[in-house]
Order: structure tokens, then C-alpha cells, then sequence
């Protein structure tokens, strides 16, 4: 029992060291769109976990075809804000990362969004097991949002908004909420609502 | 100290219960694309893991259009190890996940794949805290592959394939790797390059 209780908390230091203390299972679950933040700045340490977390994702033929662009001065976040009618609190958000697409970058033509998107569901998830509260805006593919943040921060043309992430300490839950659907389980050839 | 300890081992507890112990840091930064795989075959209460996993990603205002198709009939994952030139494991993988786009649920047009993208990162951390080897094969945007699967399995046409998953049990090494680059993140106004 010792050696047990011994070799869990190894692993638990072993974890803080490599940047936080959080179970897979419970940071999938209690994630959530938190759109609330304190004033507390989000450190250059939380920073680099998220981000590091990010590019840790898979991508189509391993491109990791992303840049990220941080936002953290005043005037660019409410500038930012102003990419779509849902990105409002990029205004009061202590950081705004948008993650992009490089279309230099690409190998694998077409899957850049969805290596994107698995970028930015690790930096969420990495968010999470830091306690920021962070929420996913999404700006690609509606061209209006992309192109205005491509003038409003001066990226080159290949390089595309996907989403806006807003980050930043925060006062609300962590709750978790069952979105599992036996209905949504296939097996074999089709059949509609398998389950019902 | 003692009561440190409890908490943390009723934490673990805890996090057994709901499926597996594993750090979410350490999970991101081990995950790889394993396409070998033993015979074994991979639990109903796994699977369920990896799918309440996949269903709990966020989605533009929340759509969920996802629907996940179950392969482990050898001659339908033969069938659908046909679906590109990259998908060959998936007649000695002992489970296949299609993960699909349902256009009929979606609310937020144009959204679907990253959605799908996200609920798919999922999936492969939860197979990963699970000691599952797994491996994202692309299908969506190559529209012949689509269709083959399409066909190959009956779905309706607003049924879109987004990703082919292999998973089994596997003997290979999760080994990290550091795909941290700082040249990918910048700040504010655009520079290219900005750690050059």
C-alpha cells in the first residue's frame, strides 16, 4: 500500500514539474467556454503550456501548419473584439491568442482547419488543467471575420485566422455536464438512431 | 500531510472511477500516431471512454453534429482500410471510429469539420490515457474518400466522414516529443519571425 500511495505521488510531482496537476479525464469534462475573467494577468509560464500544449497536436502529415498571435495590450484586444458579434470579451480578457493557419506551411492541402482545431482543443485543454478559464471563438471559414483580423494585426495573406481564443483567470466553475448520446454510436452499416 | 495525501489519492480515486489515471500534460506530450496493434480486442467500457470523451468537446454554439461509426467486423474494416492510401492498418486494427459530420445538426454552417476535429483530439487523448495506441487518418475534404466510405457504409448523404481512427492495444512506446517552437508565436502587429 505504501509503495502504491509512494508511486502516485511520484507521479503527481513528476506531472506539477512537467507543468500541472490535472486528470486527462476530469480536464475533458469540466472544460468549459468561460467568458468571465479576473484582472490577474495569465503568466509567461501558463503561457508557454498552453501554447506548447497546442503545438503538441497532431496535424496531417505531422505539418503543424500554425502560428499563434498573442494579444495582450488593450487597444489590440478590443480591436480584436470587433471580429465578429461574439467576440466581445476579447475587450476585458487579459489575453487573446488567435491561432492561424500558415498556408506556406501546408503539405497536406485542405486539413490545415482541422489540424488548427486540434491545436486549439489542446491549448483549451491545457488552459483547463491551469485553471484559466478560456472560451473558442470562432472565426474561420467566415471570410468577413478572417479578413478583418488579417488587416487589423497586418498578417500576411497565407497566414489565416481560425479562432480566437480569449483566456484569463476566473471566478466561475469548472463544472462538468454529461454530453455523452448512446444515439450518436454507429456500428457496421448504417442505421439511423441505433439506439432508440 | 496526511490529509494532503488522502486528497490527492481521493482524487485519483476518483479519476479511476471515470476512466483511467493519467495527467492531462503528460497525455498531450505522449500521444503519438500508432498504427501497430495487438489482437486484443478493446473493451466496451474503453470504447465508452473514448466516445464520452470525443462528445464532451466544445462546437460552435454548442452543435454537437457529430456521429461516430463503430468498425470491428474484419471484413468491414477491410472495407474501409480501402478508403485512401493511408488507412491500411485498419484491417489489423481491432476498432475503427469513423467520426462523421451530421450536416443535419448543424446550426453554426461551415463549423462542422472543426467541431469534428475537436471531439476527434479528444477521442485520441482518452485513447491514449487509456494505454490505447490510435492513429487519425484524414478523409474530409478529400471528396473521393468520402464518398467511399459513403458507400461502403450506407451513411446519408448529409453524413460526411470527417476522420478514420485506429485503435487497439499496442506495444509501442508513447515517447514524448517536443514540437514547442517559439518562431510560431508573435505579438501584436505581425513580424515574421519575431524569435529570429
Amino acid at each position: 500500500m505504501f509503495a502504491v500511495v509512494k508511486e502516485k505521488l511520484h507521479a503527481r510531482a513528476k506531472a506539477f514539474a512537467a507543468g500541472g496537476i490535472m486528470d486527462l479525464y476530469e480536464a475533458i469534462d469540466s472544460r468549459r467556454s468561460i467568458r468571465k475573467y479576473t484582472e490577474e494577468e495569465v503568466s509567461d509560464r501558463d503561457v508557454r503550456i498552453c501554447l506548447k500544449s497546442a503545438m503538441e497536436a497532431p496535424s496531417a502529415r505531422n505539418e503543424q501548419p500554425w502560428q499563434f498571435l498573442l494579444l495582450r495590450d488593450a487597444a489590440q484586444r478590443e480591436m480584436a473584439s470587433k471580429a465578429s458579434p461574439y467576440t466581445g470579451m476579447a475587450k476585458k480578457a487579459p489575453l487573446v491568442i488567435i491561432v492561424c493557419g500558415d498556408l506556406r506551411l501546408e503539405t497536406a492541402p485542405g486539413f490545415w482547419p482541422q489540424d488548427c482545431a486540434a491545436a486549439t482543443q489542446n491549448l483549451l485543454l491545457a488552459a483547463r488543467g491551469l485553471n484559466l478559464g478560456a472560451v473558442w471563438c470562432g472565426i474561420h471559414p467566415v471570410q468577413e471575420r478572417e479578413e478583418y483580423l488579417q488587416k487589423a494585426f497586418a498578417l500576411p495573406k497565407e497566414v489565416i485566422p481560425f479562432a480566437l481564443v480569449c483566456m484569463g483567470h476566473t471566478t466561475e466553475k469548472f463544472h462538468s455536464q454529461d454530453r455523452f448520446r448512446p444515439d450518436r454510436i454507429h456500428e457496421g452499416i448504417w442505421q439511423e438512431n441505433p439506439h432508440l
